[in-house]
């Protein structure tokens, strides 16, 4: 961990997560523009109208969908209050479409490629979508770990 | 790349793979048992019988579908001969079903996490899923990649 920053320009990267419900569809791509900075983007539809939690959960096995995908994701040492995994509210339309841009400190790329992005009620986890590596702008060597 | 042996104990982990394609379907499994040793493990469904070729490919952006999945996965620093994410045939039998094991040194589990595994026969590729996060036995804190 301690090393991450010092090695950030190798560690940038890009990642996309295609996420699925019973109802819901949506794509988030994730952007580490700088090593203090990743840039979440993303539209989901088929959301019932209102607040849901947004959340990066620790494993992105959907081998029994998003109930297989543990616990919500937080970085060693973080020192209590909101857990790192806990990015807030996305609001769906009437229409059922929510759109979602975060600019963020609390996650870095390199710690949330393989696990999942959950989309949740209060009752129950809707969608779900694993945090898989892609090609972006940043990306020099093609890889998002430099360990 | 030069510590990830050092810290093997920490970095040792687990990860599913979904695999899914226009008519297979399958689940492999990988687990590092040891710094050096890469268990994967898996049954694919609906191939075409006789032999198909297993590859690690860069990306995990399955966004559009296997095509997007970049090109095959090599190691920095890996010298000449095959690349480090061709691992060989799958041969699927007269009804469609393929096994595979394989204990491999050619890559490591937290070089693999966030990318996909391809199924290709000559022409095309015919199935992928992402590699993503499992919790594992050997995963004691519950973090694939140490850095
Ligand atoms: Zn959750
Ligand atoms: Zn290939």
């Amino acid at each position: 961990m301690g090393s991450v920053t010092e090695k950030g320009p190798q560690s940038l990267g890009a990642a996309v997560s295609m996420i699925l419900g019973d109802t819901a569809r949506g794509v988030m791509r994730f952007v580490q523009v700088d090593p203090d900075t990743c840039v979440m983007e993303g539209t989901i539809d088929g959301l019932s109208p209102g607040a849901h939690g947004l959340f990066i959960h620790e494993l992105g096995d959907v081998s029994r969908g998003c109930a297989s995908c543990g616990e919500v994701f937080d970085s060693r040492g973080q020192s209590g209050g909101k857990k790192a995994g806990d990015l807030g509210l996305v609001t769906a339309t009437e229409e059922g479409r929510a759109k979602y841009r975060l600019n963020t400190s609390r996650i870095k790329i390199w710690n949330v490629i393989g696990r999942s992005v959950v989309i949740h009620t209060a009752e129950e986890r809707v969608a779900c979508g694993i945090i898989a590596r892609s090609s972006g702008l940043f990306e020099n060597d093609k890889r998002i770990c430099a360990c």
